[in-house]
């Protein structure tokens, strides 16, 4: 295990330097096109130059770097994750996953092995989608589905997405040309932090990814009767407020004996023309529901519109339902999925499979690709957020397994050939 | 019933000149001090001497009218309510109250009865406090019992109270002055729109007031653990809006369970960095609970923080509960009421029974008299709205019970002497 914990502390100390390099000196914040994530990136592209790959910044800022298999014809495996970051970040959610693909290319590189396929380092220039209020720019170009019309989108600044593309020497034209073909495509791995609480509390350092859950996000508005609150007898109310709470307890309760199969949250919550004196008339509120079961996801949102329905009936109190965002969800690979058993039982570790509520660029590569993604534990589940940690030995683990993982995968390449 | 009739439509007349006197040219808005507000008090004082009254404005802005006994050593009546507004308001609620007392006192002007004591006439110049975020400035100096820590009190644009005081001609150093001393007083009465729905509801014009209620103001803080709402399970969250929601729905219970004693209102709610995708970590709202028996206002603020503190362990959130301001309900005078009682049986009506729920001029004056209200039906409890409405016929209700029992209380004055 030594070997692998002074890997894991070359990583960290990486990590360390990319954590240093932020637009707000006294947080991490990278966020896509600003100096210092073209700071970062030039940093990145210098680690992977080190390592011995072939590098670049493809034309949407995605720094890549290759490990070629003499094989005519080859196809690729890509090792990636993001460089960008959200506002007041931890420094593992994206890095990590990059740094530890440095790490194993690197280790390869050096080594005498003649490769089967290609293998990519992919650090992605924007998954948070903090500026543009988008996710996946970069990995959407990789898998050839970036959707041009997004270019004229404006940051609070009022500076257009080909704009900055244009800025960090991008060029939206060469986009088709930067995609890794679907024929070529070999399969995608990611480490990332767990971003929840469920290995922090069951004590085991890594899990495998399953899938990535399916999202609804609704907007739900509970329109009622606004009045006094002292001059309005109790049974001459209709109180939009009651209603919500009232529907924020079906939620919740309606979760909790789904909890298997998908998680349901009220984030928001407004109060409209809010007086501690006044009854409130409108409320609004959001609803997110995410599953692994695209048939789970449907019916429990058909099933809380009906329960919002019956509980506003009952207090004659009107709502209306938009639904505003949807994803459907994604599956891993199982082929993949079981060489990284194989890896985790091998390196003496439980196997735990979870699904990951949170979206990576795994859904857009998917697409093109079979998928499979390593999590890591994480302090207490905290993400986004300066508090957010991972232990070395924790870091070992993953780099240990992963380290398996892609030399099963190289060893096994003829008969696992998806 | 003619000639009432034709006395509310003088009354309406003199409420839309005055609503026509506003701070802003699109809608009703005229708080203490302002342009309008001096404007208005000018065409109320016109109005009193035109009605045969001793008029002057006092120390602190309130118009004031007197029928003087010829008995010497005589006490007062006072008849008032305010001639402020809150903004963008309804034009029945305070001017209604000081036009009928305007109307009552001029025919008692053109009669030849000799009054048995004094009747003055009040439209006091701040109720809403919407300016200082003060109550019953006008009230409050007319009673004794003024507060000078308020003169320092600034408005939003830094004008402070004292300054305001002077600029309308007033005089803070002849406040004690302008009181009418506690031995001085017979009572007071005040008629007023219901500002609730229960008139409008049951079908009758006018109702007694028993008493104003006593008010407690909380502010609750509920902390729980913010968590992102797709990666953490649904039996390991700490959801702070969850446990405000059980919290709301139990106030709302335990109103209903006690709503012939009191009222039980969450009107304000804020999510503290609200996200569709964050799990809520921290929660504020508000509680307003009002009741006129001062034993079920503690009773029921005990029960809801003994709820409360119940239901956050069980939830291992914590919460913070933290009393803002509150009043002691204050009793209507019964032999008042009596007579009120009478007016309305004479005038065919009947006797309905009210708590006020907002508060009045009369919390303040109940300290050195005794005191009785007459609510008026408004159109579907609307107030503090440019809906709020008051038909012709129920304000000719209103005065002639308030005629009667104005008559009854010179004819008694005698027996009842209280």
């Amino acid at each position: 295990m030594t070997n692998y914990a002074q890997r894991a502390e070359n990583v960290l100390d990486k990590i360390n330097q990319l954590a240093a390099i932020s637009d707000d000196p006294t947080c991490v914040t990278r966020t896509f096109g600003t100096k210092a994530f073209l700071e970062g990136s030039r940093l990145i592209q210098q680690w992977m130059q080190n390592a011995g790959l072939q590098t670049r910044v493809d034309a949407i800022g995605n720094v890549r770097g290759r490990l070629v298999s003499p094989i005519a014809g080859a196809k690729t495996f890509v090792l990636a994750s993001h460089m960008d970051t959200v506002v007041n970040a931890g420094k593992f959610d994206g890095p990590m996953g990059v740094i530890m693909g440095l790490d194993l290319l690197e280790k390869l590189s050096q080594s005498d092995r003649s490769l089967p396929f290609n293998l990519e380092l992919i650090a992605f220039s924007d998954e948070e989608g903090v500026r543009f209020h988008t996710t996946y720019l970069g990995s959407k170009v990789v898998a050839g589905s970036f959707d041009r019309s997004l270019l004229v989108k404006q940051d609070e600044s009022g500076t257009t997405l080909s704009e900055v593309i244009q800025t960090i020497g991008g060029d939206v034209d060469q986009f088709s040309a930067d995609a890794i073909a679907p024929d070529d495509w070999l399969g995608y791995f990611e480490i990332h932090i767990e971003q929840g609480p469920v290995l922090y509390e069951r004590n085991v350092p890594v899990a495998i990814v399953t899938a990535i859950a399916g999202q609804k996000r609704i907007e739900i508005e509970f329109t009622g009767v606004a009045g006094h609150a002292g001059t309005v007898p109790m049974n001459m109310r209709q109180d939009a407020l009651c209603a919500a709470a009232e529907f924020i307890l079906e939620v919740e309760k309606f979760g909790f004996a789904n909890r298997y199969n998908l998680v349901a949250t009220v984030g928001k919550l407004n109060v409209v023309n809010a007086a501690s004196n006044v009854i409130p008339g409108k409320v609004s509120c959001s609803l997110d529901v995410r599953s692994n079961n695209v048939t789970a996801l449907e019916a429990a949102c058909l099933k809380l519109q009906k329960l919002c329905a019956n509980l506003c009936a009952e207090r004659t109190i009107h709502f209306r339902w938009n639904l505003i965002q949807e994803t459907a969800p994604v599956a891993c690979d199982a082929k993949l999925n079981e060489l990284l058993s194989q890896s985790i039982n091998e390196s003496g570790y439980e196997r735990i499979d979870l699904v990951s509520g949170a979206g990576h660029d795994g859904v857009p590569i998917s697409t093109v690709s079979p998928i499979a993604m390593l999590f890591v534990r994480c302090f207490n589940g905290i993400s986004h957020n300066p508090l957010e940690d991972v232990e070395l030995t924790d870091m070992a683990a993953a780099i240990l397994v992963a380290d398996k993982f892609i030399n099963h995968l190289i060893d096994g390449f003829l008969s696992f050939r998806p």
